[in-house]
């Protein structure tokens, strides 16, 4: 149950059967993002929990994963960074391959991006089967840096990301079966 | 002159030359994204700005506009809506098409994102040729909203973007000849 001053977050997640594919159910998070009380009480709920830990970086995937890591990095007061795919980032670059369901994907960081032993809050929109987290988590290790948390806005649970990624402490703010 | 209690943002934007192409100085951000300090003077100056006119929607186009539209539409207690790549936003869409150098590219926006008579903040992070701001403003107006401004990080005088979107009131934070 919501607070009484909170709203339903689920209320402002719609779903959209067929997509990306047929047998699909496709959780559309855009009501949320256009709500303003919505985001915000779902930006301060993920920064409530990540405040428990010390953090000294929000990093995220591009590009859904920007629009929580961007208010979150100002309200933790720490500094943010982009992972981002293939040949995006201009800089020297660290690199994690991983597997999707037809064939695979690349990630990078800059690899001055994390300060050695920080704290880093690592975020997405949603935790499906956990490729892409698992992937950003291990960039985050590569450049020395030590992953304090996965948060998420929402989890779809049947997809077992969350046994890809159980060695992290993890937040996700709304589950669906 | 930067105030006596604000960082000079030039400091915290790295040139990276022959990125994406011989010839071309790329203009990277990510130092000024790592910096709680330069990032939240960035945010708050584009918000002072934007904070001059009534604004319900903050808009932007993916990837790096996120970094930017998230934390303003939080402080602006306005909309947040994403403008995605062709075949990325699961509802019904609007379209652009628009030249880039060598051929075209499509973005897209949900068709209910914008409540008719709306006014939009639309931000990215860098002005170049202003084609992606000037889709994402036709995209705006197809929708029935009213572009009260387009803002920017960065603006590289020399490519004339300030052109393409002359009808609109611009800000720039940081200008490079």
């Amino acid at each position: 149950m919501p607070h009484a001053h909170e709203v339903r977050l689920t209320d402002y997640i719609r779903d959209i059967p067929g997509f990306p594919k047929p047998g699909v159910i496709f959780r559309d998070i855009t009501p949320l993002l256009s709500s303003p009380v919505a985001f915000q009480q779902a930006i301060s709920a993920i920064a409530d929990w990540a405040a428990q830990r010390p953090i000294d970086v929000v990093a995220a995937a591009e590009s859904r994963g920007f629009l929580l890591a961007a208010p979150l990095a100002i309200r933790l007061n720490s500094a943010l960074v982009p992972i981002r795919k293939k040949g995006k980032l201009p800089y020297k670059t660290l690199r994690e391959t991983y597997d999707l369901e037809y064939g695979q994907d690349t990630l990078e960081m800059h690899e001055d991006a994390i300060p050695r032993a920080s704290q880093v809050l690592v975020v997405d929109d949603v935790l499906a089967t956990g490729g892409t987290m698992d992937a950003c988590c291990r960039l985050i290790e590569k450049a020395g840096g030590t992953v304090a948390g996965c948060a998420f806005l929402i989890e779809l649970r049947a997809l077992g990301g969350a046994k890809k990624i159980s060695r992290y402490d993890r937040f996700s703010l709304v589950q669906f079966d």
